[in-house]
């Protein structure tokens, strides 16, 4: 099966308009590439909601700070072109960096307040960089619906914003995590752990789920609630944990756990970074 | 002559739909209200190129500092309606601050470099107030043409270089200052102006058709141009110069003029804040 490929934003234009003047619904799975079972996951549902979809493969440099991993960051285009094809896209768009941003980028979305804590404390101008690109990609593919993993917590949170204050005209639609047997999120960065690495990281996992056990079964103390967390997480010494919080759905820092509040997690194995959330209660 | 008037997004969405199944292009004019001369010449542009057009009325708190005039400023909606509707527009949107901004308005659009200078040093948040709103505006109407007034040159330069960067799919047309007999550049705000500092005002066109002079006689050096045009000023008690300027499209400051290059200068007469500007070369 061959699927389409568009390295320009014309062409790309050219091919949604025409899907959208034959009266299809536009689906958009915005991606980094290094496609896996949770992005398939993405695809698929953009496949069953929307007649034409479109999934852009960009590692955005405007999203990585200096001492990131922008140039290790793995690549694998035909691979990532036949999984959307089999999983039902229509188009990849997938542009050369100078294509996204020809000349200087000037201009930035800023999502003030929902980027502060978690990732973006520690992050500067990550989410500055998801939100800007994201912008782009609404603009030049215009579609009705875009699909993100809930496994990125935060950037989902600050694009439902972003869409919300700006009136943008599409439906962001959140997609459950996908889980590797033992629990731990599927990652295009769990490719940078080694074995060792590998076999710890399900930790993480772990210490969400008692997070979320101990609030089913009644706490509401955010501080106990994440104590119990850092002791499991404590016990693999492999696991360095960056952050570990209880926020609400704005993404701010929470005393007490109500209704609608995620556990949410970035853990190092070495020089890998990995997060993760539950939803607590 | 009843001209269709929206206060919601909803049904400004429903009219421009209509419109454009009925195959119209769409035109879209943002004011802040209070038209005068200089509107309509931009809604007279819109309506000889668009089939259908909607003038937007809306005084943005957002683009306001806190000591700035946003309480003053004035408001005409029934006279906006009736030259709205007398020069070819086909609705005005005109949206109560609640509808624009009903929670917090935490994302922000931001074009640095060409916000730095000119009004945008003197004004700061001024040009992301700017450039939120338009965008937001930009999202509802989802026009295949914008129009400005060159009057407001680095807000023109901002929007044209934020609707390049993020790939918005419209077309921004900038239309020529229109001006009072004696030079005046027209102003909501001079309305604010009293007779004597109205009498003084046009200092400011003749200041800035004097640098248009000097560089037109081979003048190169943007300190002798800028000099001549201080000493324009100055003669005149009631204008106090808050700045100046020799400034490329991207709102540089030059040292030379070459093709290209803008005299831009803001004025205060009393309480009242003048922009103008003219292209030298």
């Amino acid at each position: 099966m061959t699927i389409a490929v568009a390295n320009t934003i014309a062409e790309t234009r050219d091919r949604v308009a025409a899907a959208r003047t034959a009266g299809a619904r536009i689906g958009l799975v915005p991606t980094m590439g290094a496609l896996h079972a949770g992005h398939a996951k993405l695809i698929e549902t953009a496949h069953a909601e929307c007649g034409f979809v479109v999934v852009s493969v960009f590692v955005n440099p405007l999203q990585f700070g200096p001492n990131e991993d922008f140039q290790r960051y793995p690549r694998a285009l035909p691979a990532d072109l036949e999984i959307s094809g089999s999983r039902g896209a229509d188009l990849v768009f997938a542009p050369a960096v100078e294509e996204m941003y020809p000349v200087e980028q000037l201009t930035f979305a800023e999502v003030t307040k929902v980027s502060d804590n978690l990732c973006g404390a520690f992050r500067p101008g990550h989410f500055r960089g998801v939100a800007t690109v994201v912008l782009k990609l609404l603009n030049i593919v215009q579609p009705d619906r875009a699909y993100f993993g809930e496994k990125d917590l935060q950037q989902l949170a600050v694009i439902r914003r972003m869409v919300r204050d700006l009136a943008l005209p599409v439906s962001i639609i959140g997609v459950p995590t996908v889980r590797e047997s033992d629990g731990l999120a599927l990652s295009s960065r769990n490719a940078y752990l080694n074995v060792a690495e590998r076999r710890a990281a399900p930790v993480v996992y772990r210490a969400l789920l008692k997070m979320r056990g101990l609030c089913a079964s009644g706490e509401r103390d955010a501080a106990v609630v994440k104590n119990a967390a850092f002791d499991v997480i404590h016990a693999e010494p492999l696991a360095k944990v960056q952050y570990l919080e209880l926020v609400n759905a704005e993404m701010q820092l929470v005393d007490r756990v109500d209704e609608g509040v995620y556990a949410a997690a970035a853990v190092w194995f070495g020089t890998t970074r990995l997060i993760d959330n539950i939803r607590c209660l």
